[in-house]
């Protein structure tokens, strides 16, 4: 199977991070021990490290995103690589023929690594199918498929948390239907040996197809809720409102919202995260995101941890022997 | 008073740099000597100083500045810390309660310093206020409010020329009105012991409440700039011309556009200040602002000085012994 | 000569890079021969030198261009240089009054090189006569003009492949009318002694002063590529078309797009070129691009590599002795 993932080189190490899909549950493992080290890094008063000097980083952002970026341009300054912002607008790049020039170029100026996000799905492995050899390439979000940097800084909050993924139930609510993070989460609570994995959310917000990954669906929140450990809170995107696949703001708060009192359904010591930006009020009641279950920072310092780990590896600057070893 | 200022720690060293209102003059003085030793380095040939490495600094310009960034990300990138530029429109922040949200998620990303300009006086204060303890804010201008560093850079500047701020006269000529710069320059010179202040403009442009601040107010060019050892000129925001507060460009110029027939009122070794950019013909004449009592430009080498002193004062990076030392 | 050479200091060393026209053949030989240097460090594990480290490279685009500011960029990053990006468009700084403002204010903030994009010809020399004599300009391309380090790319990529100018055929072909870059190579090839120098393209396309320059100028292509080394394909600017100067983009192709059957005109060995970004079915075949005579993406390699030889040397950190010795 190695040999058809195109993730993985020939050895079975980390060469592109495209989607959680198709990878081990050693290598998720190796990632958030490494991670763990990473995140020291954060705290010290001069946060660099030298794995990554001389190596040159472009963001292909074809979708804009401040957020995003600008966690994976603190991690590569902080691997103390050079960082390129490019912002490039689909409609220039429409033609493939033409993306694929924009790539050559940017592998002739000896660029070591692409960090694309893209409107469409699949475009980070069509582009990791493209590079020259030397180039990694990792997925920041494509279209409705992963934004697996997203859902292994989630596996790694919840791991300072719970330790053991195989005893615990985690509830994903919201817009399953758009979101490449919940479908990102999902594959990663799989290969982590999750216990129970719960979808909540309106009948028009969930595909069919979502049943195939293992999960239990659940239209209302009090059942659906019930005795987990861990809470995902997707951001609602407001542009859907406009469709018809949702009520108002406020009705879809009423139901879906979480508040403390929807919460006394989940364990005493459940956690409350949410990838950001909040919508206070709509998908989450203020009480609760800045409340004592809530853990939405602490994913935004992890976000720079884990993307500095998963940087070091696809670039073969972290010791593979050592991973290896980790993972017998 | 130091435990009611929020610019100071509880060992009265400098936190924050919010307004030159509230800070004493050993503080003041201080700054100039620290900028001095800056101020050789940016005429070194490698001009760079480890002070920040590792220091990770927000560019929060909530109102686009071109000029004002660039001279923050100069200081920042000499002081060998990581930059982050973040241009926010207001519009996106327009809720408190989303503004704390974009501070708590960069603080998560472990910046140490955000360095913020808004068009809402009061907005750096805000912002110190919410920010996480090991964070520093500096106010790259707020409203009608201060511009601290630009009355900092100013004082820099006289000093150079004029040593003893006991003895002089200063006279700051324009629109007081909308004037963050002269704020905080009258506020700089008055904690400075200026022997006399004086504000020069029409009517329509000084506001009532200014004579609180001990200054002189004059409406005529010849009288205000009698015997001054400094000029201040602020720059004339042209879309005010619009409104009724101002007669036409000409008419202003002729009353006071500052041209060296006007200058000669001034002692004859006066220099002539201004903030940039200069509309000239405007509030200046070229043949001033070209001339020999002009120091404009060395303001703006002064200014990324300042800003070097500055940021690495309230990081703590500057031993703060000699600081207490030089107090006494 | 040297004495009136702008570019030149007053012992004959690169002190601005303004246009190839002026510039004698030994030392474009250095230039190409410092760039074979810093072609290596450009394939190293860590792609970096410390030569500029301390300097401040500000690139003044007052024309956008993503491509070309992005080589510079990564040149100035991968030499150790701060660089300032600075978008300046054209319309703010109409007056060249404001212009020299601007300029002034960079140099109060110790900037050590400007490079200028600029959409009128002249601009970067302008700009070079205007600076403090502490600052080096390099021209990033100047309306029609030149775009200087366009031409040493090439003429690099060219040695690469063929050794002796004296031996050889260069066309270049379509849109010498507005091609800076045409202006610039065939100045280049002139100081090396090309054999023949060749223009090819439609008759609104050919200014009618090119001929001074000493090439063969053609209208139809399978006489023009005759024996032939190397063939140049200039953009198409398609805004071109609109006006009366072109035929239709298929009829342009059809005449003056190069394809593998023109391309049988020239030698076996021709090696093919274009400045990019291409627009494939226009003036080239996808099957000439990706051909085996195709050196485009070697061009933007090497684009890199020059830029930063170019940068090293106006700045002085190229041994000078080293550098005349190669002149003898």
């Amino acid at each position: 199977m190695t040999g058809k993932n195109i993730q993985l080189d020939k050895n079975g190490n980390l060469k592109h991070f495209l989607s959680i899909e198709g990878l081990s549950q050693p290598l998720l493992h190796t990632i958030l021990n490494y991670a763990e080290s990473f995140a020291t890094v954060d705290k010290r008063p001069v946060k660099k490290v030298p794995l990554l000097r001389g190596k040159t980083i472009a963001n292909l952002f074809f979708e804009p995103s401040t957020r995003t970026r600008t966690t994976f341009e603190l991690a590569a300054k902080r691997l103390s690589a050079d960082i390129l912002n490019l912002n490039i607008s689909t409609s220039a790049t429409s033609k493939g023929e033409i993306l694929s020039d924009t790539l050559r170029t940017l592998e002739a100026m000896h660029c070591d690594m692409f960090v694309v996000r893209h409107a469409n799905s699949g475009a980070a492995h069509y582009i990791a199918s493209q590079v020259a050899p030397h180039i990694s390439v990792i997925n920041a979000g494509d279209g409705r498929h992963e934004h697996p940097t997203q859902a292994m800084l989630d596996m790694f909050t919840i791991k300072q948390h719970k330790k053991d993924f195989t005893k615990l139930s985690v509830a994903i609510v919201g817009d399953i239907l758009h979101s490449r993070v919940a479908r990102s989460e999902i594959h990663a609570l799989n290969v982590l040996g999750t216990n129970e994995v719960r979808i909540i959310g309106p009948h028009t917000l969930i595909p069919k197809e979502i049943e195939k990954l293992g999960v239990h669906i659940y239209h209302d929140m009090n059942s659906g809720l019930k005795d987990v450990d861990v809470v995902v809170m997707l951001r609602l995107q407001r542009e859907r409102m406009r469709g018809a696949l949702l009520p108002s703001e406020d009705e879809y708060f009423k139901r879906y919202g979480l508040t403390n009192q929807k919460l006394k359904h989940a364990k005493k010591d459940a956690i409350v995260m949410h990838p950001g930006p909040i919508n206070r009020g709509v998908e989450i009641d203020s009480d609760v995101a800045d409340g004592k279950h809530s853990v939405i920072l602490q994913q935004v310092s992890h976000g720079i941890a884990i993307r500095m780990a998963i940087m070091a590896m696809v670039m073969g600057q972290i010791n593979r022997d050592e991973n290896k070893e980790k993972k017998k």
